[in-house]
């Protein structure tokens, strides 16, 4: 990018992280003037919300001379869509946890990776100088400019190679999701007994105050980690399926790494 | 108990609960006399913090004139104990999640539960007011006097009969436990790629964030909540057993839930 010019950004998605992302761009890098997804309502509802962006819901629409193009698609549509889009000019990214950066070959010529390592749902705010973002370009160059551009919105970006990326990504569902889904289990059985969520939000606060002082490892506690069998056994006994086989599945875990015997 | 007389209370346990109920029973409910442990070096530790406190570690040694009992042993080991105890006087109260207050039967006449749902490990500050206590007792009389000691220590007190209660121990082990669980599975994915457990504390606060706004399941993102088996494919090939277990069963869950479609 040239020093004191605006780049021209295309946004490609209208989804959690492109809605997230796409006001970033516009704020802290240049001027979004297209976004693209073949969700017209979201895509327009997207483009309205920027100075001066025009919402299109056709991959043939896409201009083709902007500055930076940048992908957030559901990560089966990134290589069906770069078949339908001109990327011979600009420099384009993706912004997925999972597919490698090889996936612009053949098609663009200047291209890298933009990962955002959070959880981006639409109506939710989100602090983006925190986020950690992890990039990679097609040369040096092209790595540069990419860590410029996250620089602009965050305050974390790192280097990380594709496979670095897929394993930071996988570390994200369990840190992330598959948490989400435990409290979720959690809040299914407190719908059973009355009682509503928001009564184990001190304990998840506490929880999470934990391993912000020591390592996840030091922060458990619970029935699996003493090793208390007779707790285990009626607790699965409690739950229905598939609650009691997730129980098990876990539990089962915590005792083979924290004690001698095995089995539940 | 007596207005204006500070109740004499013995504490049976010097583990993660009795550290800090002790204190807290000392503080803001009446005088810590006593507190008997089989573990000399941690009842004395916890004695010690305490005014008065003398540490003793033979069941035949705990006093049996005192006001209050508050039992914090791992749930084994309250029914063994009581058998060594001389329970007729006094209100004798267990602090578990999983223990039904009828363990008291035919030991103690006046007895009931004391349930704080929250984690506590020895060294890590727990701010007491926002403890959610459950409480119950063996006759209105005794429920009232235990929910008056909770509401001593905490700004949120609640009556739950050992079913609800058993059924709160079981949802907090997947919201505090399992959550847990997940992220020490994320720390070690992440040392497998050299890098440090703090590189996903933002996304994991985001996540705590968006629980307190949105239900869990709404909260919920990632491949299994796409639907997206290519990614979650690709994820399981890369990591080892269990966690691939792990992953398998948690994913699963989470597209049964939410998609038609059945298996991975």
């Amino acid at each position: 990018m040239e020093a004191g010019v605006r780049p021209r950004i295309v946004v490609i998605g209208s989804g959690n992280v492109a809605s997230h992302l796409a006001p970033a761009l516009d704020t802290h890098v240049g001027d979004v003037v297209q976004v693209m997804s073949r969700d017209l309502s979201h895509v327009r509802r997207l483009a309205g919300a920027l100075r001066g962006a025009v919402a299109v819901d056709r991959p043939q629409d896409v201009i083709s001379d902007a500055d930076l193009y940048v992908m957030s698609v559901s990560d089966d549509n990134i290589a069906p869509l770069l078949d339908r889009l001109d990327c011979r000019q600009g420099l384009w990214m993706h912004t997925s946890g999972s597919v490698p950066m090889t996936v612009f070959e053949g098609h663009a010529l200047r291209y890298g990776v933009l990962y955002p390592l959070q959880t981006f749902s639409r109506d939710v705010a989100v602090d983006m100088r925190r986020v950690p973002f992890f990039v990679e370009g097609s040369d040096d160059v092209e790595a540069l400019t990419i860590h410029d551009i996250a620089a602009r919105i965050s305050s974390s970006v790192h280097y990380a190679d594709s496979l670095v990326r897929r394993q930071l990504h996988v570390a994200a569902v369990f840190a992330c999701n598959f948490t989400c889904q435990m409290w979720a289990e959690a809040d299914e059985i407190l719908q059973r007994a009355g009682l509503p969520f928001s009564t184990l939000l001190p304990l998840i606060e506490a929880t999470f105050d934990k391993v912000r002082q020591v390592c996840p490892a030091d922060a458990l506690t619970g029935p699996a980690r003493r090793g208390d069998r007779n707790v285990i056994a009626a607790h699965m006994e409690m739950l229905p399926m598939p609650q009691r086989e997730i129980y098990r599945c876990i539990s089962e875990r915590i005792i083979d790494r924290y004690h001698d015997e095995h089995g539940i």
